[in-house]
């Protein structure tokens, strides 16, 4: 029998990823890489991490180190209500599953919402992740055009009303509000009301993704989709950018009806996230890590994406039709090349002059837009940052 | 529009587990349950664990806090290949990924092999979550009856050849075969033999899920499908009921082909499993917490299922039809009741009287097969056994 035979239909549709064979060449040595989204490992809060784990060691371990509830650690699930409702959102504790990261965020919502050929609304572009997430069901994301003020009503508009004419009504529309991945930009509350206008008048239920909502370097927090309609938005949040990503924790936040099917669903995946992080993050949560960690995490990204643009000026200068965003907040800015150059086909080059990005056409849902590339300014040291962009400068410059 | 209109048909499948509800009656104080599968907290190695997070968070914090490999830490996947190698199976790191315990191993089966409608083999009766995994993806799990050596070939062959006939053909075998959960049953190596004949002839792959297979009491240890079989056999393992569940920590060993497309969808369902515990654990199977743990666990496993076995002897002593498994591994075993009773039914009753087990109708495919009841023999006490059996000697009694 054909090896392909064994496997389901959505499982021949799942192929390695390009993006992801491309980072590889990325780790060689002596490459200043602005490709992955990585947190800087200085941003760990390590000595939060020891005194919370002797917290549990010492006192919890009959319970940390057994089975644990599938929706969460009660004293966790608690914790994060407060962290909520702290951000304007009025919810409470069983409003809240603590997820393997928000990558399960994505996959029970992909699970528990995307029959085969269903559509749903995304960036154009979006988290690859996200894209992972929805296709693995054999879900067909649509994208909607972003400008500097992220996802454009008219055109969300446009597309839900072409999509509802065609029959393919979009079973969710997935945003991520704040400092975007890939493209950094972030939807002003006017925005904001817009498209819950928009989704309220179709019943369409949102997704919201911030997984870098608390690190804003500058401007004013807009409020979340969450707090402006608890009834119809699910909200996924991690800790993996904003205390540390090795305990791949995460929450969701949203609708009774809609938490309890992810709990039943989450029952099969993995039974429970972790008891054992859940009870040491819980303790760091009382001993002030996220906090303190939140601080200094902060001060350094925001040097470096100050940085970054401020190379950005310097090297880029003179070269016309290069843009770039300047976010507010987060990991990743983007940056679009002048018509007809295209990111992937330089990429083999970049490397070779031993500097890397992920060319931009991994995020949309149709691979179809080849000028851009993210940059990540979380991870590359200050040095680098220099140095790398210098790099990018002279490898456009040729190229043009 | 209808909350049911918003989620997938596979999310409008899923049900609140009655089992899952029932158990929650057991958490009562004063009731002794042999309910639940959890292991003792007596046998979690909690030296080893906090010797271990020293040497992580001394020398490995920037990696293990930092995300990982989807396929998991390669000096964990080397070490489980140790071990997998030393249990007479021929095989490399390279074949082993890393899984969030071995509920996510059963995920990623029924993710890659199931499409809705598709069949598989089970036990009839068989692993509860395996059922739910299966199900979750719109599978048929279509169950084979156990005798006291497990599934039995005969019934096999003419289930698979029934359901060829049908078009139905079976995506897998799923077995259990040391120690069953929940029989506690263990399939002879002639049987084992016989079971992969017939899965060659057919071309069907094999699920081996195998979490108790060091606990072994007495008798003779029976080599793997895997060893067997390694071109058609996938194992899935877990180190929950051997070193600690709180971890969720298991892998999947099997062909290169298959594995390959477990990482894949891995990849878009949580990124990685946890670098944090990956690399404790490693420090652990260093530190011999592992070999350690295992003999006391084994020491004391090994004196409750005695004592539970001849407290059964005991207290259900001349009531006629009532049988009961003597596992030779394990953390369970099963008791089955005379023709006409029930033990849906006489729950409550049970409850009442402050004993609890899983009515046995919770892991046969279709539920319809209410004579037997689960006994786990690792969580309970001693003195909680003793009392506890005696308890359901005067339940089956007075219902007879």
């Amino acid at each position: 029998m054909n090896r392909q035979d064994y496997f389901s239909d959505r499982a021949n549709g799942m192929k390695r990823s390009v993006i992801r064979e491309l980072l590889k060449l990325t780790a060689k040595p002596g490459i200043i890489s602005f490709a992955g989204g990585l947190p800087a490992p200085a941003t760990f809060p390590v000595k939060y991490v020891e005194a919370a784990v002797d917290v549990v060691i010492e006192e919890e371990h009959a319970t940390a180190l057994q089975y644990g509830p599938t929706e969460g650690d009660a004293r966790l699930r608690e914790d994060l209500s407060i962290i909520m409702r702290n951000d304007g959102i009025k919810t409470t504790a069983d409003h809240i599953l603590v997820t393997t990261a928000s990558q399960q965020g994505l996959d029970l919502v992909a699970k528990i919402f995307l029959n085969p050929g269903d559509t749903c609304i995304t960036g154009s572009p979006t988290y690859l992740g996200g894209l992972q997430a929805f296709k693995s069901y054999q879900g067909v994301p649509v994208g909607v055009e972003l400008d500097e003020d992220g996802m454009i009503p008219e055109l969300l508009e446009e597309t839900v009303h072409k999509l509802e004419k065609e029959g393919r009504r979009p079973r969710f529309i997935y945003i991520i509000p704040d400092f975007q991945n890939p493209a950094g930009v972030t939807i002003p509350e006017a925005r904001r009301k817009r498209i819950l206008e928009i989704a309220r008048k179709g019943e369409y239920l949102i997704i919201e993704d911030t997984p870098y909502r608390q690190l804003r370097y500058s401007g004013e927090s807009q409020p979340t989709f969450q707090s402006m309609a608890p009834d119809m938005v699910l909200s996924l949040y991690t800790f993996s950018k904003i205390l540390l990503p090795g305990f791949r924790l995460g929450w969701a936040c949203g609708p009774d009806w809609i938490i309890d099917k992810m709990i039943m669903a989450k029952q099969a995946v993995d039974l429970c996230t972790p008891p054992f992080t859940q009870s040491i993050t819980h303790a760091m949560l009382v001993n002030g890590a996220l906090e303190k960690g939140l601080e200094s995490t902060i001060e350094l990204y925001s040097k470096r994406r100050k940085l970054m643009l401020e190379c950005l000026d310097r090297e880029f200068a003179g070269i016309g039709g290069v843009t770039w965003t300047k976010p507010e907040g987060g990991l990743f800015l983007w940056l679009t090349l002048p018509e007809g150059m295209n990111t992937e086909d330089i990429f083999q080059q970049a490397v070779d002059e031993k500097v890397a990005y992920v060319p931009g056409s991994a995020f949309y849902p149709n691979n179809d837009n080849f000028r851009s590339m993210r940059l990540n300014f979380s991870y590359a040291s200050e040095e680098q940052i220099v140095e790398g962009v210098k790099r990018l400068g002279n490898l456009v410059r040729k190229n043009i």
